[in-house]
């Protein structure tokens, strides 16, 4: 016996959820089966707004929802520095710290050949370009440590060189609370390599 | 800063799924911030489809898509045989099995006075009345090997018990392809206890 042909299709875009696979989306797809339709009706129209309620501000790339952009007023642009992140997300996590009172620069990506992100499709000249407009001292660049986010970084670096600005980049070390058991080695050996005086 | 306020509602909307909580919701919401309007609308318009075109049967409370329901057809009813599952995905799994050629009951819970749920509630004189009218000869029962699905297994035992017909409930045992070493005590127990003649 086969699956309705709408439960099929239900599954199918569950299935679009990142990490959720064929035996979640069933899981997900038989819990909507059991939702009264005001709820299902509900969602839908959520999703439904989400291209008109949530916009990318045009200027860094940040999220702003239905208001002007909240990351790029002037005392921001004033301290002169720019953070460089791969998506809209990290710019929540990174304020959420409050260590850092800057400017916002999302990527969109990180480079990844086999994913067919290439350095064109960065887009640097616009982070260029705003470093200039924005008299910037200083390039946080705030990416993950992977193979595509180092490589993302060389690539940026080597980009700026010419403009003669500080270029920085988060610090590699122990994660809080870790213990050196459960550290891996890769970890362990660049924390061994930047190690401060105490 | 602040999510959005219809990133917030996006996020409690996809909560509601069962095993999301808020880090695997927001994942979700980020993703959905990438798709296209087109994809979105297609999503929503299947969400809020479900209701009209994912239909229990009024008979035996399978899922039915929209044509009549296929497991209710009087082959089925010829076999003097009803199986009680939980929901109607069990259905979909002990079809696919093809062991069974029956009528299905679905329940719609089990007995589970924590969550409100007591005999009252488990309509089992719409299964009685079933069971006279097809000249039912045996009831599988086949709920869950949990606490709840325990309970709700002695209630429809002792509630059938003045019809004088075959109760059976599937057998407990190791699983496919189970090692000893990992097995739970309680499984092996049963196991034991329920040898048979090899």
């Amino acid at each position: 016996m086969k699956y309705p042909a709408h439960l099929l299709k239900l599954i199918s875009v569950l299935k679009r959820l990142p990490g959720v696979g064929n035996k979640s989306a069933e899981r997900y797809a038989f819990q909507l089966l059991t939702w009264s339709p005001e709820i299902l009706r509900e969602m839908a129209h959520i999703i439904q707004e989400v291209p008109t309620r949530l916009r990318h501000c045009s200027e860094c790339g940040c999220l702003r929802g239905e208001d002007a952009c909240s990351l790029c007023d002037e005392r921001r642009a004033a301290t002169q520095k720019i953070c460089v992140i791969a998506s809209p997300r990290d710019a929540f996590a990174i304020e959420s710290t409050q260590e850092y009172r800057g400017l916002y620069h999302v990527l969109g990506a990180t480079l990844s050949p086999l994913q067919g992100m290439d350095a064109e499709q960065l887009l640097l000249h616009k982070l260029i370009e705003r470093i200039q407009r924005h008299q910037i001292t200083e390039v946080v660049i705030a990416l993950d440590s992977t193979i595509e986010g180092d490589a993302t970084a060389l690539y940026i670096r080597q980009e700026l060189e010419p403009l003669k600005i500080k270029v920085t980049r988060l610090a590699f070390g122990l994660p809080m609370g870790s213990s050196l058991d459960y550290v891996d080695g890769g970890t362990l050996a660049r924390a061994f390599s930047a190690r401060n005086i105490y």
